[in-house]
């Protein structure tokens, strides 16, 4: 601090923004690792994006894989991200996420008491099964015992305080941050200015920007407010700012990528998304109403299917059946919102979706021959052993939207999660980010499941790191 | 100035950072609007990459497109921009340079007395025949006349002058520059600090980072030391970071354009480079050494074409006749070179390369076929009416490797070239940028010839701008 400088309000170990999974198991790694902590979180309750999520872990060489008989590699996970991230990936980054992935999943089972289903999901672009999913289907249910254990451990979250900047020392070490106090989102000047000091590190947890029209089109034009978002309403990229005006190095910032399974008919995540993820995709088929054809691997990549999506003026539906629908853990909510709707035939199904029926039978039966030879000549789509022929009803379709998802953008950071500085890609002192602020992970395409993994990896390591730094 | 800080060595209006076609004709703006104006350069001589380009200006109406009868129109030149961008582009900026195509071509042909040769070129990407080129076919035929009136205009071009950092009035406000004077490219700390102010504006006009390895690879990590550019070896990253430091806006950073026409047996642009822009594409075919065939359509966008060679272990190889290389101003020097080899036969040059011969034979009669019926049925190469069959020895051919040549990404700008606020969108005082060192107008994907525009309509808006910039 300089002479002019005001003095602090409150003094910290180490200061985290943001209280999703990376900015709550930081908080936890900090505090066991004896540092002072505090989590700053600027909308009204805890938890961001992650809490609303869909509570998916991909994990490579897990016990459930194990049971199911799944043979799965750290290797083969790294070799699926790099795949759909175009080999944009930081590569070193990515790699540390699929080999701690089993890790990760055994502190949050250990630690924090995290239930899971007793099944493995088949999420797009895994080569096999490997994704976990909580007892909830919500990220809340890993969020909720994240926010226990802070409990425990004398770790205040506190609400409704804003980042409004980094502050840094006359050496250029970040070594607080201005907060806005009793902020109440989005009104930007609301709360009162604070000045929190923190005497080893700041750790950035903010999340992406997929809420934050303006900035989301100064990277893709497209992006406009006609294109709704999964994401809470806080997402937006001011947190991510702060970082790059303290010289953080931007990665990948015009890799935003949508959802190809959120529903046409709500608004956001909403309940058709775990619908689509769990049932429409994997044991369903995805066809254009205009042809009542497939024109995509449904369980390929984000970007491959997104992009079908939204060309050629295609109107995207998924069809499946009883027997594919019994994971479907939002099915009750999606037929009393009107998000999916059931019928006793194929013929109804085509009539009131408007798909016309006789190509639409030629595609189930081309489908059906795929699954009996095991191999699906047309697009590629890796057909488990437990898919069943579509003809069981009732049937049951969901017209789909493409959304604003997930950021694949942000600030670059190195083994240690520590910010690298765009002058000399040297670690900025006393900053630190992990979770989706940080870019180069997943590329030009993060593959589903793999969000949560990568924001506990990164999370805990981030936290550990801060609470050592050499001062 | 704060009380602190050091007094100016050196007063300005206008500080031009790079000498390349869009520093210089900011420059001659500025000065032709009243201000007095400096260009600073690091490298020992002027010009930077756009004195070595091959001088190709794509024009939308043009008067050669006129007398050969060819229709065009600013709007199909920025669609054909959007569709190569992918539809990333800042499409109002894009509009600009095509609309502006014209008239920018006429002031260097009038104020500058540039001269072009008489027939239009038709580059990969672009729906018509639209590409001027200089009688010398080199950008220099171009910053020659530049420098010329730059000393008409008594504009001092300073050598050996890098800029160290961009410096800010207490308001934020961009006031001048710190510089190395005497500097020795590439050792960091050779020369004298000196600090120049800018009593207007500073231009950035430094260029794409295509040689800066460390740099590069944060944005796409394949993009290692193993892969050659075609750029000049000044074309690094300082000038593009010095600006991201004080606040601009990074866009797209991780599009990286690689050329698809350089040749495998020389380093850089080459000789090479040209002969297959202007004669083995447009006028010839390309197969993979492999298996005798096509692979890509030779005339589609950049993108679409490094990447179809770069897959699959391809050994791409252009082909073509004595016919097609009569716009080929380099042959002479690329067979003296060894880059471009001439066979009596097909089958000669089917030994020499290691195709196959059958196959190639096949490729070959396809391909008439396709220019007897007027439409490539394969590829889609758009085939125009001064195509003849490949049978006419002697035949060329030119082994391709594709390299670093384009930086899409860059500083966000609006209309009036202001660098605008990573804070808030709005331009930062004093701040203005054009050419290279810019980002949004190309999308994902820069169409040949479309560079050398961009610089010029937006360098003469920077200088006309900067002139009057309001203190």
């Amino acid at each position: 601090m300089t002479n002019n400088t005001p003095p602090w309000d409150e003094e910290y170990d180490v200061v985290i923004i943001g209280s999703g999974f990376a900015g709550l198991s930081a908080a936890i790694e900090a505090k066991q690792a004896g540092a002072k902590t505090i989590v700053l979180e600027k909308m009204r309750i805890p938890g961001g994006n992650s809490a609303i999520s869909g509570g998916l872990l991909a994990v490579a060489n897990s016990e459930l894989q194990r049971q199911e008989g799944i043979i799965d590699s750290p290797e083969l996970m790294l070799d699926d991200m790099m795949q759909a991230g175009m080999q944009l990936n930081h590569k070193e980054l990515a790699r540390m996420v699929a080999e701690q992935s089993a890790t990760v999943l055994n502190w949050t089972i250990d630690t924090l008491g995290v239930k899971y289903k007793e099944s493995l999901n088949h999420l797009g672009g895994h080569s096999v099964p490997r994704t976990y999913i909580t007892d909830t289907s919500t990220g809340s249910g890993i969020i909720q015992p994240l926010l226990a254990k802070c409990r425990e451990l004398e770790i205040t979250v506190q609400m409704k305080t804003m980042l409004n900047q980094l502050l840094s020392d006359t050496t250029g070490r970040i070594d607080g941050v201005e907060v806005r106090c009793d902020y109440l989102f989005p009104q930007q000047d609301s709360g009162q200015l604070k000045r929190i000091r923190a005497r080893k590190a700041v750790i950035m947890a903010t999340g992406g920007f997929g809420r934050d029209i303006n900035f989301r089109m100064t990277q893709d034009p497209r992006l406009d407010k006609s294109i709704d978002s999964t994401n809470q309403m806080g997402a937006t990229a001011e947190g991510l700012l702060s970082a790059l005006r303290v010289g953080a190095t931007p990665i990948h910032l015009s890799w935003i990528q949508l959802g190809p399974w959120a529903s046409f008919h709500e608004k956001g995540w909403g309940v058709g998304s775990m619908f689509t993820l769990l049932a429409g995709f994997p044991y369903g088929i995805m066809v254009d109403a205009n042809t009542g054809k497939r024109f995509v691997n449904e369980l390929s990549d984000r970007k491959l299917r997104t992009d079908a999506m939204l060309y050629h003026d295609r109107i995207p539906v998924a069809i499946v059946d009883s027997l594919g629908v019994i994971k479907a853990t939002t099915l009750d909510k999606c037929l009393k919102q009107g998000v999916v709707k059931a019928f006793s035939s194929i013929e109804e199904l085509a009539a009131a979706d408007n798909i016309p029926l006789p190509a639409l039978r030629e595609t189930l039966e081309r489908y059906h021959l795929s699954l009996a030879r095991g191999r699906d000549g047309e697009f590629g789509k890796q057909l488990s052993n437990d898919l069943k022929p579509i003809e069981n009803p009732p049937f049951y379709s969901i017209r789909l939207l493409p959304k604003v998802h997930h950021c694949m953008g942000g600030v670059q950071i190195n083994e240690r999660a520590q910010v690298l500085s765009i002058s000399n890609q040297q670690p900025i002192p006393g900053l630190y980010a992990a979770g989706e602020i940080t870019g180069g992970i997943h590329g030009s395409s993060r593959l589903g499941s793999n969000a949560i993994v990568d924001c506990l990896v990164f999370g805990r390591i981030a936290g550990q790191q801060a609470a050592v730094e050499q001062l």
